[in-house]
């Protein structure tokens, strides 16, 4: 019945039309190929079926519908991000794809016209267009406000015109190939060739609107100056992209956010590649990175599904977005399917309408309604295309539902949405951030947020060293605050050990973030016994030539609740903690110097109480800050932190974060309130080892030894403290020793 | 075989126990009569048939058991509220309770033993017992740190007791009485006598707990003093709070927060003299006014079950508190149930092990999976004991379940827990709150806060005026913020017309807040069919007989996102808006001077954006302020607000507060970020009547014209202003003009 009713259509669509022009191989080719289209045809024609499809069939042909039902509207570029012009043609190159789409499967002559009519408008509109006027980077679009948004228009209109290519006259095709795509092909070549030739995720982007247009118009030299760079050297390209975005383990440089950007060409424009060349066996490609890829982008994201925001980030992002739609269908088809991604699919609720997509709605209905779960791990990533630029550590303890999360990143810069923020931590406990990361200072799209783009405080505040969870030497951020500088230098992984589920340690250095400086940091996911969520140990050894101001800032979120020290507090008058660096930007709320021992900080966030207790000596000053100055448009969210500021050549940060207790307003409980912790003490500290102890309220207490100079497995290793002398063999060693 | 089962059980008790003591009328008398368990234990006997009452019942038993698995501990009282001897004396008397639920239905001697042995530790205790060691109030308590702590103790461990009181020889028996409840009775009616006599949830409270003691020891003295006060003069006591402390629509004058608290006592005695003095017809008292006091206090939450902040307020309350779950089911039994309440019952999967109980347990059977939905409506609320005190107004509006809810509040005082807010408003968009009412600054049972009491900063800032969403006159709160002065005014209704679901109106005047100020306040819940969400107009008129300083604020949650003017921010040096009266909390974070015109701020919390535009002339001030300072121990949430500021002797403060546009950064679409409104103009102000004029952006405008002097409806009005005159009849004309 399907065939009959497909040669009705096209009989229909030869009488709509005069005439139905085909020559060449035939079209679609690049996503979803003319030879793919009978079967998806097949298993869309019992809607009950495969409903995941269905669904995903009919949301796709709504979108082209809702714009179909209304007159072409193809507006001269006016507006920034978020208005009228800018939103106008996101939603057109939106339904020229879905359009396309739905085309190829329907065969309806009214897609195919739709996209006809309209490329005809743009292939008007486009040869009269100069630099957009909201355009400010140096990248300016001429559609939209930025290059990155054109590149994004072809990539998906190109699909939309792959798709009723075979429908146009041979003229028509001229004059939308001449008119729309070639000129915005040679926009992104020549008048922006070194951008286009970036290594960077608008390059990826590029490389695959300029890629898929050349398969689409056979014409292959585009094709190779998008895997290979304008000059068709291989030193840029999609090839390039490939070898050097991505570290052997797949983490991507510009952090989980970009990555999941990113990932939307580098999927693409592989599946073009496969279709149209699949000699090149890009999925094979160094040892299947795009796999990799996939599966570290999905790691990356916390129990919520939200990407860890390192680096310039939105952190409302999470990873239903559309860009993993298109990735995990096409992994499907070309990796086989993913099981344990079908929760993930579940949520998303829409596929491909493509192979892969038929693949995981198939999946899907085979699964039943209790879905395997989707499992985050320890890991660690290596960043750098060799692998030897530092790296990521995500520690996790906890049930799946209830997870803890711990980011250490001691990776390279991530270009130029980069943060100076070595040695950083961020930690969650399920969906709540603990020690969060600030993200990226930006709304996206909201247009009076200056045109949703990244706002001045993101590099004011944002990207600074003092707006991390890491150390600040003199007020001043790691390498100066000078991305050439911080491009030379990533952190470096000491070393690890995630074998043992209770105790899970990782330490990093990072000698190059100011002159002459040594930093060590060492971490430790602790599930004590005790206590039922688990402890943060937390050793940060600075050494430097001379002594300096080093601060170290946990930020949190929710109430302060109780501090085990006593403050100052700024009551009537309110000042900024520092006059730069992200400094002018932290209201100072409160000081206080706690004297030697240590210091809690107890907050509370929803139900969960949270305590900090840090090392601290006679000279020990605590600042509480909170965000907001100096802030002129309200463009920063005012949340606290505490510093914990010294003076020093060389010495130990020492610190435990824990979740403790329960606040249950509605039952009007509230149990353990107060932290677990009685006191974090520094029982040595010399170049060649650091000793921290750990003691608990409940009685017992950990010494964690750390090797700062030999990490080898077979080093011996001895600390004197208070008459005794601890020996240990290796890297590090964590002892309990109950009362 | 139920009753084989219970005739060996009985056997089992006399052979533990050597005894069974029955003298009297057959205990227990309480909350379950001992005729009321054989059918319970019947509906209880197959698991399967009402599911909600099995797993309450095995939840209750959980409890018991929990506590009866460890050694009896009765500590001498020392903790304030969040500490170890207040939770275990806390969970003592749960358990108590439990334990004689459980004996009564299971007639296992397990159970009735633990009651015994607990009680005889607490008869040996309380004896020994002075005032508490951290009782600060001037109701001391002496388990607790407050007395209304331990009327609660009384309340549900002489349940326990009355469960058990046949088991217990007379000498336990008297051992008991003598050493717990009396000394507890004697406290509460002679060392409290004053307090005791109160008409206020903790005298409720109180009436309760001797009440209830009375009953169970056959003391009708007791019982005369619960519902008639000390003097048994029927002006105080149980009686006399039913009818004083109700409006005769069943509004509370506390407000909704302790409306839910003091409804668990009134529940909880009215069903034991419903039990033993039937001849009372309590639950026919007054009309029905349990009944009523039920529902409204179910209608004043919003559409998260949580209720209305209303005055000294914890904004996570909901409607799952165990209060209601007690209210519920007893109302169940007396006036039948209702099945509009399912879904509720569903939520709190608990009902009481009671006849009302099972009735609900057995019409969730009947109901199936899909349980009608509790519908929310529009209101007028009545206060005062003849409800002639002002009230309560909830305009809703759009479907159930993305509501939106305005309160406005022209009540009486509201007793020692009511803040200082005549004429405040409080604005709901379903979950969000648009305009927020602080609630009370307070962490329920957080030991490290104040042993979980009031904080000061309740006083100094949560409950005065500048604190709400209502006028303050020269930076004083209303009455002098004094509390005796407070409580002889109330607002007073002007007119209202519910009757039109697209434009529900309201209006209200206090006259007395100032002297010789007169305020009104209208609302107006416009449904405009242009956009999704509603409008709200809001005009506050100020008439005094001098020139004063007046302000409007207006808080809000989120982010800034847009002003339609400029301001002057305080970038590197910050102090506060003003010095007391809740002025010296708040921070000065902007200040302007818009000009003639309109004014509008745009905010973003979460997915939505919201914008307030407010008429401004040349002298009109704005203050954007945020929550914090003089905040010495963080106690203080730091929420932004904005303060209209005008300088006039008489004068009309308009302003439309709205929802529009979507924020999605997951898709990355942002639509309708700038307000609908293009402008708010007062037209017309005289001491007969106000007309203010609402433009929108997208063409059309609305004229609301309102009677400041009389609101009869045959009366007719006029208003000359642009070189035209107005004409209407009645209390208020709302005029939609399309372009």
């Amino acid at each position: 019945m399907p065939v009959l009713r497909f040669l009705w259509i096209l009989i229909l669509s030869v009488l709509a039309t005069g005439q139905v022009w085909a020559a060449g191989p035939q079209h679609p080719v690049l996503l979803l190929t003319a030879a793919e289209a009978p079967p998806l045809r097949q298993a869309l024609a019992d809607p009950g079926q495969y409903p995941l499809l269905t669904e995903s069939y009919a949301a796709l042909r709504a979108r082209a519908d809702a714009v179909l039902a209304q007159p072409i509207t193809v507006p001269v570029p006016k507006d920034p991000a978020g208005g009228y012009t800018h939103e106008i043609h996101t939603r057109n190159y939106y339904a020229l794809q879905a359009a396309g789409v739905a085309y190829t499967i329907s065969q309806d002559p009214k897609y195919a016209r739709f996209v006809r009519d309209m490329l005809l408008a743009y292939s008007k509109l486009i040869p009269t267009l100069k630099n957009h006027p909201e355009a400010k980077s140096s990248s300016p679009g001429r559609l939209f406000h930025q290059a990155l948004n054109d590149c994004n228009w072809v990539v998906y209109s190109i699909q939309g015109y792959d798709a009723v290519h075979d429908f146009l006259s041979p003229r028509e095709r001229r004059q939308i190939e001449d008119g729309a795509f070639r000129p915005m092909t040679r926009f992104f070549t020549q008048d922006l060739k070194s951008w286009f030739n970036l290594i960077h995720n608008h390059g990826v982007w590029a490389a695959t609107a300029v890629g898929l247009t050349g398969y689409a118009l056979h014409d292959q030299k585009l094709v190779n100056m998008a895997l290979r760079g304008t000059q068709n050297d291989g030193k840029s390209g999609f090839l390039a992209q490939l070898s050097q975005l991505f570290s052997p383990d797949g983490y991507y440089t510009e952090g989980p956010y970009y990555a999941r950007y990113a990932l939307s060409p580098f999927y693409l424009f592989a599946q073009a590649i496969e279709n149209n060349q699949p000699e090149l066996r890009i999925f094979e490609y160094r040892d299947q990175i795009l796999r990799k890829a996939l599966d570290a982008t999905l790691q990356l994201t916390n129990t919520d599904g939200r990407f860890y925001p390192l680096n310039d980030a939105l952190k409302e992002k999470d990873w239903t977005t559309r860009e993993l739609v298109a990735a995990l269908s096409i992994a499907a088809q070309r990796y086989g399917p993913d099981n344990t991604l079908l929760a993930l699919v579940r949520q998303q609720r829409q596929v491909l309408v493509s192979p892969g997509g038929l693949l995981l709605a198939k999946a899907m209905q085979q699964a039943g309604p209790t879905l395997p779960p989707y499992a985050r791990r320890s890991l660690l990533y290596r960043d750098g295309a060799e692998g030897t630029e530092g790296g990521l550590a995500v520690l996790r303890t906890g049930p799946l539902a209830a997870q803890t999360s711990l980011l250490f990143k001691y990776t390279a810069h991530g270009l130029s949405h980069g943060h100076y923020d070595k040695l950083g931590l961020v930690l969650y406990d399920q969906g709540r951030e603990v020690l969060p990361d600030y993200g990226a200072a930006r709304f996206l799209n909201v247009e009076a947020k200056e045109g949703g783009r990244y706002l001045p405080e993101t590099k004011s505040f944002a990207s600074q060293t003092v707006a991390h969870n890491t150390i600040v030497m003199d007020e001043t951020s790691h390498f100066g605050g000078k991305e050439s500088e911080a491009e030379k230098h990533a952190g470096q992984a000491w070393f690890s050990d995630l074998s043992k589920p209770n105790a899970q340690v990782v330490s990093a250095k990072a000698n190059d973030a100011y002159p002459g400086v040594q930093l060590q940091r060492t971490v430790v996911l602790v599930q004590d016994s005790t206590s039922g969520k688990p402890l943060v140990f937390d050793v940060m050894r600075v050494a430097a030539p001379a002594s300096h101001q080093f601060d170290l800032p946990f930020y949190y979120q929710g109430q302060l609740i109780s501090t085990s020290f006593r403050y100052q507090r700024a009551a009537a008058e309110q000042r900024p903690v520092g006059k730069r660096n992200g400094y002018q930007h932290l209201w100072q709320e409160a000081t206080s110097q706690p004297g030697a021992g240590s210091a809690t900080l107890t907050w509370l966030d929803g139900p969960q109480f949270y305590s900090l207790t840090t090392a601290t000596d006679s000279a020990t000053r605590l600042v509480l800050a909170r965000i907001g100055a100096n802030d002129p448009n309200f463009n920063l969210r005012p949340e606290p932190a505490l510093l914990v500021r010294r003076q020093l050549q060389t010495g130990v940060f020492a610190s435990v974060i824990e979740a403790h207790g329960e606040f249950n307003p509605i039952a009007e409980t509230s149990v353990g309130s107060r932290s677990n912790v009685a006191a974090v003490t520094v029982l040595f500290n010399s170049p060649d080892a650091t000793v921290v102890e750990v003691r608990l309220v409940r009685g017992g207490r950990y010494q964690l030894a750390i090797a700062n100079q030999d990490a080898a497995a077979t080093t011996a290793h001895e600390a004197a403290y208070a008459g005794q002398t601890l020996r240990w063999q290796g890297p590090y060693q964590l002892r309990h020793l109950p009362e």
